[in-house]
């Protein structure tokens, strides 16, 4: 990733690399600042396999962050702002930096509860501030000569924690070469190239900005402005004066962005609606790239992010479309043997989007990684066109007998009953056979279908041992932030007893 | 390589992976040949940096042939069939393979011959031939399980012999990484996707057919269609009936099929003319791709072709564009230091796309790739918006006293006075400096220039030992198959006494 610098500043002497708040700069003057960052580090003694936190929201200190530990072998992770001071201890003694990079702006409060309470040593440098101790006055000292340090191509390079799937979170090692591979996948959908300007509005600890579509503009020699956090104002703002083609969006704030254009009337049709162009609707012009016209995919942090795409050999059955030549998918039963098509199991990966497994967890990279695949503990199958479909976690199993049992795919026949509106399943602890399977129901208005009638469809479409044995019929399922809220219909019905504990 | 086959049957069941005069597979029927082909191998004992030669035409065999050999970590050499006898033998020799496929038709007498006068030993089987010694018969008894091989991706897999330098030609090998990076890079110009469809017209002994775009259309799955050799009525045929959207034609085939279209109109129109969209004229539609708007670039078989595009950045002041994210590219003297821009040097190359060196030429890799960096003998220059300009080849170099004058780089400042139409640079023997520099030089109808002129053009413009001494006029530089015929000009002027020999 240090050698894309190096080439971008003699092949794109005059276009701009970055921008943000504090200004923008070219090529050249990107590539001197990650040699300043670089030595920065040499002189700090990290290089290869040491690791850089950044407790800050966004800026284009991050990129030269990140491409300066690129030069030297170190790894950097760029933490969720948003954690509390306790999280962001928890982060910090995991990681165990040997540099902390900070902001005191909105999250300094959190960040020197954390850095009160860990006895953990590093090198603090603020990143908003100036004079001794701070980012700005440590990178400016530095020298801006060029490194010669040679970093594997498989060194770790982005650490991103993903969320908490049994107690903790875990940071996933993104190399330099998965990175390289998203890049190179994910352009060919969104069309990025030397003119894109991308506007990274989603936040730094999440892989979906850094695919779509930090890291392929990077690789092309493309424009990234960066923003401190997302502010509709600001961004619509941003679009218009800089002509930005794609922003990492979602949907209340595109809505926000619609609603403050109504008035303020600025032109923003520089950019790709991209997935949301139902969102956008005719506020923008339509997307012709393949992340426009066929959107979506399957992925997660530890494979790169969306290393199955519906861009790649055209939309199909599934909802999650094919893998890019830089992937191999398959999905495979709990002995690993590949499943028929049609038959749902867990999707394993392997390829050059694979990450180089967890920082610091060595039992668990073990028991993820198998046999040269990453298990991802997502179910999904293959349908007969080929494409893949997703159908749900496998990290909330039911134990019935010997039998694994995971509710997104009893859901999802159930909810393909006429009558149903939604289902969910839950385990109920069962003296002969550890769980037993309970469906909690929701028929449509006016629809009727009786627990016998629910229990016989299932059985006719799916294997036996995987229906539901009780059925419970609400009026609407309870959620929360959206999703089905499991523990509380476990607290309505009794459920419990699970294989992977209760409060997964 | 072999995962992407094994990928393919899954993603694309139903789709055409192959096409020849045999018939047509689907990528799992595909799949299944490549297996019972690397069965074959694993059962002739071939595995891990063995090497098979391919004495044929094109066919897909070939294809089945590469991926069989993918699959068990061996090597594979598609020769140049238009050889003689005692070229072949060379390259039996100097490759040394365990199995050889040839061919009978066309070619038979030359292989026989080759074949009686080695005494290497190998396995043969012929490829158009049936029964007992041929390559079907030998496939078709093979299973068709998959082999459990691990393949380092950094193994060598296609081996092209490129054109003799000095004294002989030497066996490039691309590894599987150099095809990935060559498929992914290219496919981003081409647009090859599943739904292309190439016609295999251009030689297999060439890296060119394989980047445009035999392994961009394999890496995504998309269909590759032989022919045994290029044919203007066959390929006319085969663009109409197979719907072929792209094909590797030269401008004569091109002349040809137009010509034959004026009575046979077949409707042609699925085909892109990609770069030589003038010589198709109004016989196809404009190519909406980068390599039909921007077509062109610098490469060699040692960095799997043209590694650098203009497709990539967009068209500049050089005329070969800038290299794609999987390559580095320099400009450097002959002490290896990087030359200002503007200053011409030999052009070097590092990244994914450099091969693995000649085959069994120990002394000559160590001699081309030095310090990570692939040198091309190329010499060329970066403009000042970046961009690569290809000058010409240094293996011709005239040497005077200490210093090194490559004539392409004098010849192009010569003929960029507006009184000269060509030049040509050769080396004379000189008992004081080794050479002396003589320029031929053909001047524009009714234009005028003196000997001193000229000199006086060159000292203002590159530096003063690369000026000519003298300058002889002539009305037409002698050609050789559309080159300066510096052997002609050396016979006519006294020319010698060059540091690389006399013929090169």
């Amino acid at each position: 990733m240090g050698d894309i610098s190096r080439e971008h500043r003699r092949s794109f002497p005059d276009r701009i690399a970055v921008i943000d708040g504090k200004g923008r700069q070219t090529w050249p003057e990107f590539d001197d600042r990650t040699n300043q960052v670089a030595n920065l580090l040499t002189g700090l003694d990290i290089g290869a396999g040491d690791r850089v936190l950044w407790l800050a929201q966004s800026s284009a200190s991050f990129l030269e962050l990140l491409i300066g530990c690129a030069k030297v072998g170190a790894m950097v992770c760029p933490a969720n702002w948003r954690q509390s001071g306790d999280e962001l201890r928890f982060v910090i003694e995991d990681f165990s930096p040997q540099l902390v990079v900070w902001q005191d702006e909105e999250i300094g409060e959190a960040v020197a509860q954390a850095r009160a309470n860990t006895s953990h040593e590093a090198t603090w440098l603020q990143v908003d501030g100036e004079g001794e101790g701070s980012l700005e006055h440590a990178v400016v000292a530095a020298g801006a000569a060029d490194v010669e340090v040679e970093v594997p191509v498989d060194a770790p390079l982005l650490v991103i924690y993903t969320a908490a799937m049994i107690d903790r979170p875990n940071g996933s090692m993104l190399t330099h070469r998965n990175l390289l591979a998203m890049g190179m996948a994910t352009a060919r959908i969104t069309a990025a190239d030397h003119a894109s300007v991308f506007l990274n509005s989603g936040p730094l600890f999440h892989v979906g900005n850094f695919q779509f579509e930090a890291v392929p503009v990077f690789l092309h020699g493309g424009t990234n402005i960066f923003v401190r956090r997302v502010d509709a104002a600001e961004v619509l703002q941003i679009i218009e004066d800089e002509r930005a083609t794609s922003a990492f969006l979602m949907p209340p704030t595109i809505a926000e962005i619609k609603e403050l254009n109504r008035e303020a009337k600025r032109d923003i049709s520089s950019l790709r609606p991209g997935p949301f162009a139902p969102v956008w609707g005719d506020a923008l012009p339509a997307d012709p790239t393949l992340w426009g016209t066929q959107p979506g995919g399957f992925g997660q942090t530890e494979v790169s992010g969306l290393a199955v795409l519906n861009g790649y050999g055209g939309r199909g059955l599934g909802n999650s479309g094919r893998p890019s030549p830089l992937a191999q998918v398959r999905v495979v039963d709990a002995d690993g043997q590949e499943c028929p098509v049609g038959q749902a199991g867990e999707i394993v990966i392997r390829g050059d989007l694979v990450h180089a497994g967890y920082w610091n967890r060595p039992e668990l990279n073990s028991r993820r990684m198998r046999e040269g695949w990453w298990h991802t503990t997502d179910l999904g199958r293959r349908e007969t066109d080929g494409t893949i479909h997703f159908i749900g976690t496998m990290t909330r199993m039911i134990k019935s007998a010997a039998e694994n049992i995971y509710p997104p795919e009893v859901e999802s026949c159930i909810e393909s009953h006429p009558a149903v509106t939604e289902a969910a399943l839950i385990g109920v602890p069962d003296p002969r056979f550890r769980q037993s399977v309970l469906a909690v129901v929701a028929l449509a208005p006016g629809a009727t279908a009786t627990e016998q009638e629910i229990i016989e469809h299932c059985k006719s479409r799916i294997a036996s041992y995987k229906k539901p044995r009780r059925v419970e019929f609400v009026d609407a399922l309870p959620r929360t932030a959206g999703a089905k809220d499991y523990d509380a219909l476990d607290a309505m019905f009794g459920g419990g007893g699970y294989p992977g504990g209760d409060n997964v």
